[in-house]
C-alpha cells in the first residue's frame, strides 16, 4: 500500500471516480468524511429544487402533480436508486423516513407470516430500528423479540421467527453482515429478512436480488446525499408484493386515489406502501443527488471504499496513534468506514473538526470516519491522518474549549 | 352584499389583510382558487431555502443539527402552527405526512382507551381518514370501524367507543363540523376526539383548548402553504401527552435520540410523536411559509373567508348559473371554499383553468373554488364567476379538449 502523499496523488489520478468529486459542492479547507451521516451537496441539486420551487411550485401550482411528475416520484425515485441495490425498477419507492418504512414492512411481515410472531435483531442495531420494533410489539398481539448477538442468530433462527431485521451495515462498528448467508438461514428457518441498507447504498456493492432478499429500507441522506432528512427508500421483493399488506394504508397507496372511494384498495406492486402525500422538494432534491451515481460501476465504488479505509488504517498503524480499532481489520467485512475507540474521542474529534476534518463521534468512545467515495479523494485520507497525528501528539484535544459536550451530532 | 366590480375594489381596499398578497408569488393572469388543495407559494421560501441548501448543508453540513437548529425544527414550527388551531406551542409538532400522523394518534387513542375498540367516524371523510383506519383495523386486534352519517354520530357515540374521528371542514362539501359539541358528545361518552384540521388550519378560526380537543393532525402544503407535500402537523392536548404511546416510536421521539440506547424511552410531551428524521428542506419551507400569518387576526381571516364565499355564491345566484350546490350556503357552516355540482363538472372546471382560473373538481360531479384568505381578493371573485359565466353561456365546456380526462388532480 501506498506511503506518500504522492503515491496518494496518483492514485487519485488513477481512480475511475475521479470526475464524480466536481458534482458536489465541497467546502474550501474541509475534509469531510462524515458522508456516513449526512452526504455532502450535489451541485445539481440547487438548480433542480429552484426550479420546482419557482416554476412548478410557484408558476404551475396543482398543475405540477401532472406536468411535472409529481405524482411520479416515489416510484422514479425508487427506480434509480434500484441499480444500487441490486433491486430491479418496480422493487423500490422512495417517501417517509427509514423509521416510518421499518414499520411499514416489520409489520407487513409479520402478516405474510401467519403464525409466527417473533422477530430476530442484534442489540446495539441502529436505535431506530429496535425502537421500531419495540413499538410494534406494544401495540401488536403476542409480538416477541429476540434480541440476539450475532454469533447467536443462526441459532435463534426457528419456526417461530417471522423476521430477521439486521443492519448490513453496523452504524458504529461498520462490520457487514453476510446478507446472502443470513438470508439463506432465515429463508431455511421459514422467515423472511429485512435489510437496513442505511449504510450500505451508495458505498458497497449490496445485491438484493443475488441474495434473494425479502424487504429492505435505506436512508436517502447519507451515501446517497439526498439533504438533511431526505426521503428513505423500500424495497419489496417482486414476489412478495401481490401479498403484502401495510398498516399504513394511507390514500397514496390506494390502486386509485382520485377516486376518493371510501375504501382502501392496494395498488399494484411496490406503489402499495406509499402512505400520505411524499415530500416533493424532499424527493425533487434526492433525484438530482442521484444524478452523481449515473453510469458509476458498483465495483468501482466499493473497490475505492476499501482501499480509502484500508489507506486510513494502515497510516495509522505506522504511526502507531494509540486508538483501538471498533472496526473488522479486513477492509471486505467492513463497510466505507474505520471506527476507532478512545476514551477521550469526543474532544478528538472536536479538535479535528477545528482543523476542518469532519468525522463524528457516537458514545460512549467511538470516533467514526466515513468515506464516500464519490467525494473523497487517497489525498483527503492521507491529511486526515496528519491532522489526527498532530491533534495527539500535540495533545490538541486536551483544550477546554473541546471538552464541551453538545447537544447533538 | 356588494355587486359591482367597484364595490369589490373598495372592499379589497378596505381589506384588513389587503398586504398579504405581497408575499406570495402569484402567476401572472391566474385566479388562484385551489388553495385548498396546494397553497400559493410564499415569497420567502426561496431565500430561505437556497440557504439552507447552499450554507446549512453545502458549507455547514453536519454541523447544522445544532448551528442551525435543524434538530429544533419539529418543535418551532409546530410552536408556529399552534397559535392558528388554538393549541399551546407545547401541544403541535410539525412532521411526517397527515397519514402517518393519523395512524400514530388513532393508535395512540386506542391505548389511552384500554378496553374499548371502536372508532368512529364518517362516510365520505377524506379517503386517507378512512384508510388509514381500515389498516389499523387489519393489524390490531378486535377494532371496529363504526362508520355513521353526520346525524347519526351522537347515538354512534356509547361506552365500547374509544375514538371519535372527523375531518373538521369536509374536504368536498366545505360543510364544518361543530368541534365543540360533538367533542363535548364524545367525552360525555368516554370516548377521545382526533380532529383533522387539513382543510381549516390557516383558513377558520380553529380553538382545539376552548373545545377541549384532545388530539388533531393536518396539513402542511394547503392554507399553511408549505410546498408541496410539506410535512403534516399533529397535536396532543397537554393533560394527555404524559400517557400518550405512539406506536411508530422512532428515535427521533426519544427522550435522548443520540445516546443511541437499545432501549425506547418517550421523549417527554408531545416530541414523543416524532418518528424518523423529519424532512428538514421541507420544514424549513413551511417555516418560511407561515411568516405570512405572522401577526393575523384570526377573527379577521374567517371573516374573509366568510365574505368571499358569500360573495362568489351571491353572484352565482345573481347570474342563475345552472349548478347545484355541494356545500352549505350558510357561510358559519361552511369552510374556506364553495363546493358546487354540475354533470359536465370536470370539463367545465378544464375551461376555467384554459381562462386562467384554478378551481378543481372531484367526482362525481363537484366543482371546488377555495378561498386562501391571504391572497385572494374580492376582485377575484368576481373575475372568477364573469369567467365562469362566459365559460357556461358560450358552452365552452364542450370543446373535446376539455374533456379528455387527466391522470391526476
Amino acid at each position: 500500500m501506498t506511503l506518500s502523499r504522492e503515491a496518494c496523488e496518483a492514485l487519485d489520478r488513477a481512480d475511475p471516480l475521479a470526475d464524480r468529486r466536481a458534482l458536489f459542492d465541497l467546502p474550501e479547507g474541509v475534509i469531510y468524511l462524515d458522508g456516513n451521516s449526512l452526504g455532502a451537496l450535489p451541485r445539481a441539486v440547487k438548480a433542480r429544487l429552484d426550479a420546482a420551487v419557482t416554476v412548478e411550485w410557484g408558476r404551475d401550482l396543482i398543475k405540477s402533480w401532472n406536468t411535472a411528475g409529481w405524482i411520479d416520484l416515489p416510484a422514479r425515485v425508487g427506480a434509480k436508486i434500484a441499480p444500487l441495490i441490486g433491486a430491479g425498477a418496480d422493487e423500490v419507492i422512495a417517501a417517509d423516513s427509514t423509521s416510518v418504512n421499518l414499520f411499514k414492512l416489520a409489520a407487513g411481515a409479520l402478516k405474510l407470516r401467519p403464525g409466527r410472531r417473533v422477530i430476530v435483531t442484534e442489540p446495539g442495531n441502529f436505535p431506530t430500528d429496535l425502537y421500531i420494533l419495540q413499538g410494534l410489539r406494544d401495540f401488536l398481539p403476542d409480538v416477541e423479540l429476540r434480541v440476539v448477538a450475532p454469533a447467536d442468530l443462526p441459532s435463534a433462527l426457528d419456526e417461530d421467527v417471522a423476521l430477521l431485521l439486521l443492519t448490513h451495515v453496523h452504524y458504529k462498528s461498520g462490520a457487514v453482515h453476510d446478507m446472502a448467508a443470513l438470508t439463506a438461514k432465515a429463508h431455511a428457518a421459514g422467515a423472511l429478512t429485512l435489510w437496513d441498507l442505511s449504510h450500505s447504498a451508495g458505498a458497497l456493492e449490496v445485491n438484493l436480488a443475488g441474495c434473494g432478499a425479502d424487504l429492505a429500507v435505506g436512508c436517502g441522506y447519507k451515501y446517497l446525499n439526498g439533504g438533511p432528512g431526505a426521503p428513505a427508500f423500500l424495497f419489496v421483493s417482486r414476489r412478495l408484493q401481490a401479498e403484502f399488506q401495510t398498516p399504513l394504508s394511507g390514500w397514496m397507496g390506494h390502486a386509485a386515489p382520485f377516486a376518493f372511494s371510501d375504501d382502501y384498495r392496494p395498488a399494484p406492486g411496490v406503489l402499495r406502501t406509499l402512505c400520505g402525500t411524499p415530500s416533493v422538494l424532499g424527493l425533487t432534491a434526492l433525484e438530482a443527488a442521484l444524478e452523481a451515481f449515473s453510469g458509476v460501476d458498483l465495483c468501482d465504488l466499493r473497490a475505492k471504499s476499501m482501499k480509502l479505509g484500508d489507506l486510513f488504517l494502515e497510516l495509522m498503524e505506522r504511526r502507531r496513534l494509540p486508538f483501538g480499532l471498533a472496526c473488522p481489520r479486513a477492509s471486505a467485512q467492513r463497510g466505507s468506514q474505520v471506527s476507532l475507540t478512545h476514551p477521550n474521542g469526543y474532544a478528538i474529534v472536536q479538535a479535528l473538526i477545528a482543523r476542518g476534518v469532519i468525522g463524528d463521534f457516537r458514545a460512549p468512545d467511538v470516533l467514526r470516519f466515513g468515506f464516500a467515495p464519490l467525494y473523497v479523494r487517497y489525498v483527503d485520507v492521507w491529511d486526515a491522518v496528519e491532522h489526527l497525528a498532530a491533534v495527539m501528539v500535540r495533545e490538541e484535544w486536551r483544550e477546554p474549549r473541546f471538552n464541551e459536550v453538545a447537544a447533538v451530532t
